[in-house]
């Protein structure tokens, strides 16, 4: 008699990233209870088991839903709208006045909708944010039906959503403890940066991480005129000072890190940091590349951000694994650093680790929640296919992307997106764009 | 009384290219014997033309087809054979072996026809092709209504193409005979690169590319270790034998240029010499970073080329100039260096320029070839809109590319090709892969 199930999917391939290089040809995912149940040939599937819903993927190959481990989601609502610019002009004369005269809890929740629509079709299905507002990202995700870890965002400045550390530290616990039973949000403390959070400030919050078992998302090293005012005005490199203050454990995700010294990347392997490398954002703001390759020789888990769409211009994980691994060998000297599976493991398995949700997501597995993205390969421009895994990281584009489930729903169907209203998500982003072009003109 | 005029295209902007930072809004394009007519408000055309065809892209931005100006087509069919390896591994136990074992006029015709299909869907309308039987790509490209230029191949050693120089140039010179009344192909001198064909037989093609007035394609400084090894027989670098045999002109397409001297930037820029830049293949093979910003600077023409599939893997313009402008900006450690209006102008007019085709192509100019792609930006990737030009380069994919016209005739329409046949391109490629890849296992 088989066994009842909520839906089987039948793949021509399934790259399961956990173990690194296998590919699964002909083979059946079968979901229950939004949980992977198992993953087995389709012949032996279709006898031992009986499906509500069955869907045959003879085109597509399955893979984890990709992890964004750092963006600012809700700065989709300012996409290109300034590009080409020296990174100080940039922040100071165009994002922070912006920002200053525009973000609110409906621009944030506007912004971040618009950036769910983008990723579910493309693929990402868990993103790891930091932005002002983090309550009202938190439920347009559990909304949206997207998994995300929100950032309980902290600076020594005021902004329009609080005016002081307390204030921050405060709003965000409540979060925090509102999140608690929460199937697909979490949390992680954090904090801006070294140089716009004291030292006092990140010490509490490296105990609050420690007390309430949170990792910590803070950008780190993004460049080096960066580490160089740091250094003149503290002493020391802004990596020594978290050293210093007690930050550097397997809680930290450190973002950008494109200035690193040898005896810092052998720092980051025996601590157990995470490196969030976001390449593209790197290369548009010419911060300095992440010794990336070295990194992970070295044992160091990263994974992969695309930072927020004011700097990138996109949240497109398939493009930023692309230019990981290209951009990977060329700082490397070397062809054969960052082979495409090591490259795909970063945007799905080791985003996960770095998020301390290894046991959820990450890969395909029995027992892990069903995030599962699936990719139509049989297109002229991934045509013809030796090896899947090279076709997804070299070849492929997120438009292939087809259908996502998270914890077993169904939030993207041939390409439809099942729990956001696109055509409204457009113009809303097009008012906000009128309203702040015409004062920007004024 | 209205002007009859074959089609007219309502769009919401027009990137013409020319000049460089230019939108146009609410304009249309007038089209007539395959070329442009004019360019107007919508209002002002509705009035002045009668179309046989009319559409309203009211979702789209217009701009001059992409000129991709470095290309071995026919190694879509090797698309992700071999990855993540050493060069000259790649080329010795891989590509070599395979296409030595398989290379042929059919392959060489399934081959291209798969990189048209993938181009014209990707806004490609003109490609500079340097591979083997150039006869066989130039009647694929004839028969698909694509714009090319076939490059003339020569080596010093045989292929399954021809055995000696002589039988090389001979043939090449049949095929710029047989094209000479094409309104579409065109050819180029293409002698591989100065370490696989001899000074004498460059010499001879020198002269060759005066009396026939044809252009020169051919690789130069991809890697050190190539001009490492030609400084060490020939006793200097492969430039300034180029430079000696009197080939540094303006007829000079020189590929990829990782490794230069201030000194040879300089020799470019006077000389008229133009670059072909790969940046995708230029990472992937760690071949190193051709200082792109510095070149446009001083004044040196560059074009943007994907190369082949087998090293890149694939053929995306779109892709090519989002890296282009991120990595230019890196390599310059300069934000503000290859703007995106910059960039969007090497992968048309630039190429244009390169090829020896700027009269005809590369811009949005009445009386040039109707060689035209429409975006749709109106996406969730592509909202809101700021900036078209910062959005095309920065943000749009290929796959948002829905119409394309070459000389006027529609080869793409709601992303339908219109003079290839999709399915059976898909079925030949993966019968190509299927021999490949039992023979490799064997």
């Amino acid at each position: 008699m088989p066994q009842a199930v909520a839906t089987l999917l039948n793949a021509r391939w399934i790259v399961p990233v956990e173990p690194e290089q296998r590919v699964l040809e002909h083979h059946t995912i079968a979901i229950q209870d939004g949980r992977i149940l198992a993953i087995l040939p389709q012949a032996e599937a279709a006898t031992r088991y009986q499906a509500d819903t069955c869907l045959d993927l003879d085109k597509h190959v399955l893979i984890p839903g990709l992890i964004n481990v750092h963006t600012h989601a809700s700065m989709t609502l300012l996409r290109g709208l300034a590009d080409d610019l020296p990174l100080m002009k940039w922040l100071q004369d165009h994002i922070w006045p912006v920002e200053a005269r525009w973000v609110s809890r409906s621009f944030v929740r506007d912004g971040a909708r618009l950036a769910m629509a983008e990723m579910l079709r493309g693929g990402t299905t868990c993103f790891n944010d930091m932005y002002m507002f983090p309550d009202v990202v938190a439920t347009a995700a559990q909304e949206c039906g997207i998994r995300a870890c929100v950032g309980l965002i902290a600076f020594d400045f005021p902004t329009s959503y609080a005016s002081h550390m307390d204030e921050y530290l405060t709003k965000g616990l409540q979060l925090h403890e509102s999140l608690r039973a929460d199937p697909l949000v979490r949390t992680a403390l954090a904090p801006h940066a070294p140089y716009t959070v004291s030292a006092s400030a990140l010490e509490r919050i490296g105990r609050l991480a420690e007390d309430l078992n949170l990792p910590i998302h803070i950008h780190v090293h993004e460049t080096a005129a960066e580490v160089e005012q740091f250094q003149a005005k503290h002493g020391c490199r802004p990596l020594a000072q978290l050293e210093k203050l007690g930050l550097l454990s397997p809680r930290l995700l450190a973002v950008h890190m494109t200035q690193l010294e040898p005896a810092e990347i052998e720092t980051l392997a025996h601590t157990g940091v995470h490196v969030a490398h976001c390449p593209e954002s790197n290369l548009k703001l010419a911060s300095g590349f992440c010794p990336s390759a070295r990194l992970d020789a070295a044992g160091v888990n990263i994974g992969i951000g695309t930072d927020g769409a004011a700097s990138n211009n996109d949240l497109d994980l398939f493009g930023e694994m692309h230019i990981a691994a290209l951009l990977g060998k060329a700082v490397a000297g070397d062809p054969t650093a960052l082979p495409a599976a090591r490259v795909l493991r970063m945007a799905t398995l080791n985003g996960a680790r770095a998020l301390g949700l290894a046991d959820q997501i990450g890969s395909l597995e029995p027992g892990k929640a069903a995030d599962i993205v699936a990719i139509d390969l049989c297109q002229p421009e991934t045509e013809p296919v030796y090896h899947p895994i090279s076709q997804l990281v070299y070849a492929t584009s997120r438009h292939q992307v087809t259908d996502v489930w998270i914890a077993g729903q169904r939030v993207l169907a041939n390409r439809e997106l099942m729990t956001l209203d696109g055509p409204d998500l457009i113009q809303r982003a097009r008012g906000w764009r009128k309203k702040i072009a015409i004062e920007r003109r004024a």
